[in-house]
């Protein structure tokens, strides 16, 4: 049964109740988002695995868009919270090397990797509860330890540009029009071209 | 009437009167684009606005994403022609200005905007037939120039960056999630710390 996503922002999680449970549904999501096309993933079968009623779903995320661009945030937080390093000798070449890992990761489930982009493109551009790459783990994640290395104007800008990079090359690989192998060369040029000019004495 | 779209290229026009025809019908998309939501743009009004029959609309578009994506395509190499400097004296800061102008003008008509840039994404992203930014008329508006004046191997990874970037600022514009002044900074900044370094001479 097909629903309208409604103009109202998620529930948000409140009790560890709820965070378990939003857990359990984000993981439901994206075990069947990995094996099946977006199209054929069914939000009756999300609250079936997650042990959930569907109008418990539907109350975290008002649509399948929603759902999968969560999962998308969920999963980049989980592998930023393994590849960002703690400290760095060489900022402009680790970050690089996490933007990297990053795509490969995410990468490694091309089917799964494709929903939560086009969710999250479609969350980022249709309103006001999207995923902004300004909210998203990605962004602060280079956002804060930029600032604390090199503080001024242009270091948002550059991490938005960043981002859109990254992105963009995350897309074209996913599409198949670059090799892995470019994709890594384009990151890493990416992150040296515009991360490197804020780190000018290192 | 709903079609589903076929797993075919659009048809390419040859004669005078086919490239006409498809000029007429980009118009007529381009018209009913800009007045409403591209959901509420039917296939048959397209048709009937530009004087063809539909079966000869899907013949030239197998779909309204291949449409608006033809349509995107078109006002870029239209906007192109117009804003692309014959000569240039300094290239960076050209490029920057393009890139600024087309992002304000294709921004003129938001909703006409919003349409092609989500139908060239879908395109690009799904499947073969895509507008990929190697086909089109900005990347090779950017490219053509750059190899003149910065031969070298990473030019064309830097023209893919810098129109990933471009899309980015584009779109986080279009989603009113940037101020129009933030995302002109964006992209002149985008385009010295991509561009900059490939013309160190000058």
């Amino acid at each position: 049964m097909a629903r309208i996503a409604e103009a109202r922002p998620p529930a948000s999680p409140m009790s560890e109740g709820q965070v378990a449970r939003r857990d359990r549904i984000l993981d439901a999501a994206t075990e069947l988002g990995a094996r099946a096309d977006l199209d054929h993933v069914q939000m009756t079968d999300v609250a079936k695995d997650a042990g959930v009623a569907i109008g418990t779903l539907y109350r975290y995320f008002p649509s399948k868009t929603h759902l999968f661009a969560a999962v998308f945030e969920a999963q980049l937080g989980k592998l930023l919270g393994r590849l960002w390093p703690d400290e760095s000798e060489d900022l402009v070449s680790d970050i690089g090397e996490v933007l990297v890992a990053l795509s490969r990761e995410l990468l490694r489930r091309p089917r799964l990797c494709a929903a939560m982009v086009q969710c999250a493109a479609t969350n980022y551009t249709s309103g006001p509860f999207g995923s902004a790459e300004r909210d998203s783990a990605l962004f602060h994640a280079i956002l804060d330890t930029l600032t604390r290395s090199a503080p001024g104007e242009e270091v948002e800008s550059t991490v938005r540009l960043l981002v859109f990079s990254w992105w963009g090359v995350l897309i074209s690989r996913l599409s198949g029009k670059t090799t892995t192998k470019q994709a890594d060369a384009d990151i890493r040029l990416a992150t040296r071209r515009l991360v490197g000019p804020l780190l000018p004495f290192r």
